[in-house]
């Protein structure tokens, strides 16, 4: 876990406030959960290798004293992401919410991953959801609205790849693997991009599947490149409802992202949470191959709550990653050159230098009283190298002299 | 802990957005530390009572295995306010944070107390402080901008009560006291609000201070109302420099107040943390005897981390009692208006729609798409219901027709 400091906070202030500027106007309304769930709900969840890092928290007083195993030592724990929680929350509340709900959500969660470039064991995700909605109506306006979002950050390199849970099972039924050990075969074929065909297959003979599946499974895979050509192979062993569902996604979102992003099937897309049910997708930025944002259905997870079922379906940005990139290409947050800095002699009476931070700040500046040091030029250069563009000394006498800072004119003039 | 409903939500963002927009005309930098630090910094921290409440986090694998009695099971807890975790953050990071720092922090915290009424197990809390300067010019500060913060929320009937813990100390040392004790008379006076003067007294009795000594303090504080009446009491007892400073920031911030709040000094004024070293303040709202913001001087905390002491400031928000306050008014977040929904028809295309969604968001109103169900009338009640001012419902043939909502109109007449 890490500190941040004013520089990155300020970037990141303003993309979060981009982001759900536009989930806003796409109708979405963020919701809060406590960062702290219980254990039970967190076990129990399908998250797969996340559950596994849950930090817990030491049960107090009596409950502790009565613990004698070091798994009764906790009951609480610290939330590994924000699909649970929010699946929690909605059979918690769901008489109080609107029907479809359409939630944001923006938090921190935390892992106790070992520490790693680029990854932090407390990080921040920005998920929207659509609870309620069974047609595929949600996944587009999901993509619509996080394409979106990314782009009013300038990242506009932007491609969608889509895939369905529906077709991934057929595929491996077709291929002759055990259906009922599809998660593992999946497990094995999200690492694909990563760790390449031949350890896929290695990985697949080894969790014990068939060798002649993982070759059918590679080859196909290989070979597919569109909906129409995988329905020929396919045939009957996928409802015609994904079909169409598929094909109304990809239309859709096409046509109405009009060239600004790139939506792209790909039969080769698994992500890796257990829970999801029928489409999934991922957002890849220029060409790097792993994504700043994924979703997917996940039908059936409400229902573990509530009795029945509530059709679900979820878009999450890694919000660390698009700031990584935000900060590689030298984003800097907007405020910045709105800074005044108002240098005054702190033994004097402070009344007028109070009054013009006033007048300035009901004009919208961000104004810094800085008492005059005995290095006035040393702290001049300082207040400029912190990005001051505008600088006032105040008098002993009352007397505002306004510096011009010799980086500005020349870095405008110089760019 | 507890969940967020939308509406709470709303309230809330708008709410901490006009904070941060305050602090940051006056020149406020937002910075940010993990949720979870290392528990030895949190026990060391002077934090009182607060020290108990620490949620702790359990060790992992090797380490728990090898940890034998209960005290070691835990190495991480949970932050249990900002100020601790800001001094350390400094310590940290000074070199590279602008001198000095003026920071805002927001987010949660965590105690672990018993459950009541408007009491919370995760908080948020929003402070700002001055970390690096020694004039009383930064208590200046935190007090206008802290006012000005909670006045932009509509809060106007403010009362700031001021102190100095070096006037308590002399107080205590004039009435008796052993000073090398003054931090539990401190703690007794503390609840003076709240328990009477007879319950404080039996308090300190018990102890085990002497009872002529708290009958003298207690009638000293009944007695004296201004700095010019304790400064005739104490006589050389407290340095010059602690009259000045008072005196400066009575007069400075009366001055700049121009009736907008109160200012008044108050002797009886404690504040609980143990960390305090100069001047104390406290916001009152209204009537209300508790306060909705407090703060103080610190200046020897940094020190126990970098070796030299840097002086330092804040003033911090009870972010839920304001919360509470606006909720109680019934305070209603701004962008609810702007709320636009289209209701559609899911067998036909969705282009159309898509495109009128896109245009009004482009006018910056947020859109919200819902699939026609079965019964109209009941769908369109509904969604006035939800605060929906404006509604369309396109036909199968791509017409629109825009409703008017019954409510909206009656209600403006009505009001």
């Amino acid at each position: 876990m890490r500190d941040l400091l004013p520089d990155e906070v300020a970037l990141r202030d303003g993309a979060m406030a981009q982001i759900l500027a536009v989930y806003r106007r796409h109708g979405f309304l963020r919701i809060e959960t406590p960062a702290v769930e219980s254990l039970r709900l967190l076990l129990r969840s399908d998250g797969g290798e996340n559950e596994k890092l849950i930090y817990k928290i030491l049960k107090r007083g009596e409950k502790l004293a009565t613990a004698d195993r070091p798994e009764d030592m906790a009951d609480l724990g610290l939330r590994f992401d924000l699909t649970v929680p929010l699946v929690r929350y909605y059979a918690h509340n769901h008489a109080r919410l609107p029907q479809p709900l359409k939630a944001i959500q923006i938090g921190p969660v935390w892992r106790a991953e070992r520490p790693q470039q680029g990854r932090y064991r407390q990080f921040t995700q920005c998920d929207i959801d659509v609870l309620g909605v069974a047609s595929e109506v949600a996944e587009i306006e999901l993509i619509l609205a996080t394409t979106e979002a990314l782009a009013a950050l300038g990242l506009k390199d932007l491609t969608v790849r889509l895939n369905d849970r529906r077709l991934l099972s057929a595929i491996v039924a077709h291929c002759g693997f055990d259906p009922a050990r599809a998660g593992s075969v999946f497990i094995a074929l999200d690492k694909l991009d990563k760790i390449g065909r031949d350890a896929v297959a290695t990985e697949l003979r080894e969790t014990g599947h068939p060798a002649e599946a993982a070759s059918r499974l590679l080859e196909l895979l290989g070979a597919v490149a569109t909906p129409a050509a995988l329905r020929g192979l396919l045939g009957r062993g996928v409802d015609e409802s994904v079909w169409r569902s598929l094909e109304r996604i990809l239309e859709t979102v096409t046509t109405q992202a009009a060239g600004r992003f790139r939506l792209a099937f790909d039969a080769t897309l698994v992500r890796g949470m257990g829970y999801y049910t029928g489409p999934i997708f991922e957002i890849q930025y220029g060409d790097a191959t792993s994504s700043i944002a994924g979703g997917g259905r996940y039908d059936r997870m409400v229902g573990k709550f509530i009795g029945r079922d509530v059709p679900a379906t979820g878009f999450s940005i890694g919000f660390e990653r698009v700031i990584g990139i935000l900060m590689e290409r030298g984003a800097v947050p907007e405020s910045e050159g709105a800074r005044v800095a108002l240098v005054f002699d702190d033994t004097m009476e402070l009344g007028p230098v109070l009054s013009l931070a006033r007048d300035l700040r009901e004009q919208g500046r961000q104004v810094v009283l800085e008492a005059r040091g005995k290095r006035l030029g040393k702290q001049l250069q300082d207040l400029e190298a912190r990005g001051f563009r505008r600088i006032a000394v105040m008098g002993a006498d009352g007397t505002i002299e306004w510096r011009e800072p010799r980086g500005a004119g020349a870095g405008e003039t110089g760019a």
